[in-house]
């Protein structure tokens, strides 16, 4: 099944079914209002789900709509919680030479992760506010999961069974900012503002082969101002996802709804390319000595979407957003 | 006015207002259902509030109640993010030393601080569930603020202006699991499972001077299976709340119902006592070279009061809880 959420002005949104081939939309208040509702009751919810998904694509719904990209917010407006890895080891080398800071321990057995903010995330073609180009802002591609209950001490099996969903995110990153906060240990505040979303959701089946080893099987292509800047492959985390999700709940239960991110897609094989700036950045240094790349500027523009390994689209859609400054304190719009 | 949240089967809870002596309860369904509904809407609800605390305290209220606190949830038991700073110098500078970690950068100059998980707070006589002893169990007495919204970029000022309730926490932690988290720079997140409440939130008029400075002026009375832990007093705060609020919101907008806690309550004088355990191992090490008490066992009960310097208890309740052996994964209950 895909999953999408509409702006009602509502904190959660409006659900719908998208059709597999992403052009009919089909509201469905009366099995479930929101996405997280629908994660919450997911056991009584997902047959007749199911079954409106199958009429939908056969084009036998009652009261389809078009379905458009830019009327969505993130699939969860806001969730429980927003845990993000760091499951592509070469992206955690990469970074620590980029940013000086010590060799992570137990990097290549212990997952690390940190908790982001999971109120206020931006759907697909939201513009991005942000107070200063001197941040060092990028983008940061990634796959993830959304979760059902998970019990505290859940094991990676368990973890994997809980998976729900699956989705596509940009998660911005202000890199002036984050080495200070790693060295504090209390990890990253400021340096993660709102995180972005990918406007379709699917449950794990939608990918076929293309999930396995609890992995995404996929390349994650980003285009920054309108050129490419990179496609590596999901298939080369270093942990699962069952992995990551039974490293959160250790010591707490996850509750329906929550999401788990990959951390930065990021290959061994420079002909990837990158899915975030700083990565190409240490890139260069390491390859010519010198730093040609800088972070993004007021209106630039980053476009990600996925391909499966036969060159198909992927399932997510497009994430498409545009950088901007945020507008001074206390203007209402921002509240 | 003094808010309180009773169990109801829902993820937030109902809404009553508390009397000033905490002997009386009035459900307000008809202005709002919940806290965190009440915070989104403060404008117009307030003087609907106002009038009734007034009419409960003048013992006129319609459909009062006996107000239990064991029947409540966290006053909030859930809310859109949770922050907690490390705002008493002294506490950190020890921790520093109890966990051999380097020393933070710009400690006295720039607030540190953590996103925990806020999807499943815990209510201030509820037990809790941890995993194993063997992973440093420790309260964490200290005091926070629970904001309406506050925009990206807000000054200390606005960040202080934004306070719309007053909070007293018990910010469990797992000392053996900390210290990894730290070196990883990506922060506490096995190490810090749900976080619990007082029963009751209130205005800042509540505390009259007690609330002054940006600070709660008030001691944090522990006790431990029975015995006096602690005292420490929270004007000793190195940062007011406006400087955590306005770190807070560097780069990100904070939603209605946000909390950012002070980190945990500690004096320099040795005569206060601790607020954790952790620091009074850390003092006993350095006063006398030997660690002689150990961390909590399943069973043990932690109990946190505050009172005005006058001596009078404070308007929060009692945190009275015990820690005990998670059930094994899977188990429905914990879901």
């Amino acid at each position: 099944m895909k999953f999408a959420t509409l702006k009602d002005g509502t904190l959660d949104g409006a659900l719908v079914i998208v059709s597999r081939d992403a052009r009919h939309a089909l509201p469905v208040p009366h099995i479930s209002h929101s996405l997280v509702d629908a994660l919450r009751r997911w056991d009584s919810v997902r047959e007749p789900l199911e079954s409106l998904y199958r009429a939908l694509n056969a084009g036998e719904a009652q009261g389809e709509v078009p379905f458009d990209p830019r009327a969505c917010t993130a699939p969860l407006p806001r969730s429980p919680q927003w845990l993000d890895g760091s499951a592509f080891l070469n992206h955690g080398r990469l970074m620590e030479q980029a940013f000086n800071t010590p060799p992570i321990p137990q990097f290549d057995t212990v997952p690390v992760m940190y908790q982001g903010a999971s109120d206020d995330f931006l759907g697909p073609y939201q513009d991005v506010p942000l107070p200063s180009e001197a941040d060092g802002i990028d983008f940061e591609g990634e796959f993830g999961v959304v979760l059902g209950p998970v019990p505290m001490a859940a094991t990676p099996e368990q973890g994997l069974e809980a998976v729900r969903l699956l989705v596509q995110i940009n998660d911005w990153s202000l890199r002036a900012l984050g080495p200070h906060e790693m060295h504090t240990g209390f990890g990253f505040l400021q340096a993660k503002p709102s995180t972005s979303f990918a406007p379709i959701a699917v449950t794990p089946d939608e990918l076929g082969d293309a999930w396995r080893d609890g992995r995404v099987q996929m390349r994650l292509h980003t285009e920054w101002n309108g050129e490419r800047f990179g496609e590596p492959h999901g298939g080369e985390m270093n942990f699962s996802f069952g992995q990551l999700v039974a490293h959160a709940a250790r010591t707490r239960c996850l509750t329906a709804g929550t999401i788990v991110g990959s951390g930065t897609v990021s290959n061994k094989a420079r002909s990837a390319g990158s899915a975030c700036i700083a990565e190409r950045r240490v890139i260069e240094k390491i390859d010519s000595g010198e730093i040609r790349t800088g972070f993004m500027r007021f209106g630039d523009q980053v476009r990600l979407f996925a391909r499966y390994d036969d060159g198909r689209e992927g399932p997510f859609g497009v994430i498409q957003q545009r950088v901007v400054r945020a507008q001074a304190p206390g203007h209402k719009a921002m509240l």
